[in-house]
């Protein structure tokens, strides 16, 4: 933290100052310019912005950015790569996750892990439990959609994704999942957060829509600090003024987390756009700036969707999306997986 | 909701649009004029805007607004009044709600308790458990915290509002308070809402900083559809681009509720300007626009509290601010309490 | 400027940043903590933040706030009022500013004028030349619009504000009128914000919608670095998420501007409404913020008005609007104008 | 214009509201539902979305978007390509734009050019007069930047890109450029945009930091209508409560203007990043998004730079970003020049 006073702050103030300071246990160094003086501030980061600045002859407070620790680059300089089994996201291979929105039935998730899996995706999503903004909507089919949902990853050797809203969920989507996936929404439900730093699988962090990056790095750093060091970041898309797309999608976030932390970024094209026609041009756009991985919804039959069925893509879509994906990827030394049977699957 | 057609869109294309609306189960009325083809659709709202958008010939869905049935104003035309015993909200009386942060000893409970009721406030808040978005900050007292405030709230006839994070919260803050808090972060916890949907006691909902208000309302519902009428909005500041303020006082939310649905709105000027010498301003403004009432942080002793200090208002503050209000108050015909005891206390 | 090193930061780096900044002409001021080294940074304020931020072992680059000096509240401690004739602008009078949204005709421009003075305003606006989005809106009647609102104010004993939107204009408006007003599309076009510095009228600027409070100050700073002192801020609502009202009116600019400034603030409710029938609730909650005046549109038939007829007020409510805002003004300490025409007008 | 109805409106107030558009010069369809009645209206756009909504009996008013007419892809479904000379933008080829922010010395002029044309660049951008939020800060050189430009423009067979900032510098501007830029602050500068109708020469318009899309079209539609066809949009990034970087660079802007108007749309990585180590990032985004082109800011020597350093390449960043474009171009099926000195020049 670094305390401005004002250019005519009296002597006794910057005392009045730095002996509040020392009484919240900080460590200041003063500098003292022509105009002003300046005091560095340094602790543990237990003092208040806003209570500092509220003392006479303060100008005002600057907080030194990043409070999170273990999310950071500099705690971490090395980028992390978070494994399970074979599957590696944060290394060289961009790592696309699809699926449906929501598992459905036993064709649909069979159907739509079989279409992902043609096309080069390694991990399987689709959810069980659904946040809806509306309590008319559907809500899920829970356990029973889990329990679908495996048996389609297991057949086409996929890992399985799917979210995990509340506290009381985890002990059963462990059972099922290979990472846990937690919602805008939740960004902040620090309780939940909480409880999966102590899970011993990888976590899926979307952003809030209403998160700045640094919040986002502080969420992340609840799971951390609990000893789960397997999380992915994920953005989708922030609040803005702009209504022409259902969100903004914040491609500059990918670069941004990169700088500051060593966690893989992964990115949401289909809740980023909010409409099947814009999918695909936004997953490229994440691939080219530099993103570690993809989620996307697919489903074998969007038109008869139970939820999200507009921004999900068509099977051949996302065909020829992986297609485009695999020229852009090089660009950046980075390779997209190329199973023999999508080689011969798209081209027809 | 209303398809307008392009300009051009053929009667194939139209007539391929409304087959797919009824199949979807709606009734569609088709208008069409000298440019264009418009259609009103009329059913149960389990439509996806974006589905219909994509179809061949339409130009964009507009939706009609107000998802949200009970908690709208042409469900119920005249002002709800939420009612504890003597304490009316929503009615002519602008009711204040008043105390610190959290509870944090005995005897800061009791002090602060008895400088709010002194200046008139009609409840006592605190919190005994805090959401904080660092996992370094403090947490709160928990069960300890609600029987202090519990205590302070009984020995100055005060009712008690405390803030509920998780539905394990429930059973405990009902034992203790009369009336739950939900904070901003937890505007879309859906699983807690449906729960105190069941719960007999009055909620106050805060708006999430990034809510519009649909978002808020359809929250509300949640709710209300449970069965629990007694729901209280309460605005707090929305996240924009300005940084000169932690958030931006959204004061025009107040006659767009009031115009929009029959709830009471209160206001939370502590949070919503982030810094002590702003709340009485924001206090007075939110008075002036027609607010219900008002959530305000108050502090026996501000510069050392364990949160949210730099917002909280010294008892001399507050006092100075309910004799303002007793002036603006009336200026829209309503009224604030005025203890035998307060109106000697502050003109001192 | 405040420059934080990385805690890993090496003296080389340490010392090639402290060498760039004093090639570039500034003072550097060095405080070595334990975990790491910040810099202060005085000079004349050419540096860019960015630039800085690109040297190796930088952590960040913290920019003292108010580049501005003029329009600061260090510069001049005491509030600036700004006189015409009887009319003081920033002083314990609420100046009220009021009229229709453009000229139409004689007979509009006159009936507009009576009704406002009646109830008390001391300012007539209109505008003769009018920024619209869409090229195919109405334009304004130009130097014809000038010339009967200068008739009307006359008539009446107001004094007049009028927009103007390019310094081709400049020579036409101050013809006719007393204070020169910027739109908030304005705001940054800083060739008409220089040549307003040289002229001899105040100037009311309003904010953009879009415009930080120090960029709104930044401003400001081109027309008093000009000489001209006299400038007037209006608040008049920024754009946000929030779809429900046109623009989000910031309330809490006012007492954020009044603590950086020394220059009046007064407000648009009209603008930061966008519609009739939220115009007075805004106008009381920013008369009891503490803004130093109002600016709104008024129309003798707002339902026939060329521009703007749903956010005019009608005269009837204007009359009530004024009397609420008597009862208010008192409780910080302020009065609001009362002819003795209009204590008879209003109360029948 | 879509008028929805309240669920309980009376036929008077139906009858009052129709009548009320018909006196307005509307034609109006009326469609009775089961549980309201919705009026679609049609005529030459002049009615008051506000003012409708202030009648009795209404709901809401819902406005079908694109109030633009020459800008909109109904007028003209095929992609207009601006063509100079042999440039054609919103063809097959990716064209690039870049060079220097502002013109400083013939020296910087020549290599800058130099450098862009080497690595494939075919118009060459830079500023003579530049719009700055400090009065204090560097203002441009004027005529001789221009004429400094144009010779290196000349030099090195390149076309000339430069800002205008006002009415009173297009004939100059005019004698030395090929294309007219205008900045994002005056993308509502009516004056400005209208006069530009008048030109002969193409114009590129930067999209305002809160300009929504259609509000961006609307500044098109003002050029259009005067004649001028040749119009390039240019996204650069928006404001949001995002500080991480200087703006969000809106990606989804791309996709969604291709599929609204007919225009080409171009993007400026520079701004929207606002950082030179994030500028290839967004620009190979930006290709891969499907942008028609790239406005990026290369200095032969970015730490001298008189103005955006920060944002400014060095020549060898320049050469490697043109290099990745070439293997991205292709997956979306466009290609990027290569000019036989760049084809020897990156690659050693």
């Amino acid at each position: 933290m670094v305390v401005v006073m004002k250019e005519r702050a009296t002597e006794a103030q910057i005392d009045a100052v730095i002996a509040r300071l020392i009484e919240l246990g900080m460590d200041v160094h003063r500098s003292s310019g022509a105009t002003r003086t300046v005091l560095g501030v340094v602790g543990d980061g237990k003092v208040d912005k806003e209570m500092i600045e509220l003392l006479d002859g303060v100008h005002e407070v600057l907080r030194i950015s990043a409070p999170y620790k273990r999310a950071s680059r500099s705690y971490r300089p090395e980028d992390t790569v978070v494994t399970i089994d074979d599957v590696r996201i944060g290394g060289d291979e961009v790592i696309v996750m699809a699926g449906p929105c929501s598992a459905e039935t036993e064709e649909q998730c069979q159907a739509s892990a079989a279409a992902v899996k043609r096309a080069g995706a390694k991990v399987l999503r689709g959810g069980a439990f659904k946040p809806r903004s509306s309590p008319y909507s559907f809500q899920g089919l829970g356990e029973h959609g889990l329990q679908m949902l495996r048996r389609a990853a297991d057949a086409h050797n996929l890992k399985l994704i799917s979210e995990v809203m509340d506290v009381s969920q985890i002990p059963l989507i462990d059972q099922y999942c290979d990472i846990f996936q937690v919602g805008a929404r939740n960004m902040q439900n620090f309780t939940l957060l909480r409880e999966l730093g102590h899970a011993r699988k990888p976590v899926l962090l979307k952003r809030g829509i209403s998160a700045t990056i640094e919040e986002w790095l502080l969420s992340a750093e609840y799971i951390l600090s609990g000893g789960n060091n397997e999380v992915i970041l994920c953005e989708r898309g922030i609040r803005t003024f702009e209504t022409a797309t259902r969100n903004t999608f914040d491609i500059s976030a990918v670069p941004v987390v990169k700088k500051l932390s060593h966690l893989p970024i992964i990115a949401d094209p289909s809740h980023g756009a909010g409409r099947r026609d814009m999918v695909a041009q936004l997953a490229r756009a994440a691939v080219a700036v530099g993103a570690d991985g993809l989620l996307i919804e697919v489903h074998h039959d969007p038109d008869h969707a139970l939820s999200d069925g507009a921004q999900s893509m068509f099977p051949s879509q996302f065909d020829r999306l992986m297609a485009e994906l695999r020229i852009i990827a090089p660009a950046i030394g980075r390779s997209i997986c190329l199973e023999p049977v999508a080689r011969r699957g798209w081209a027809r």
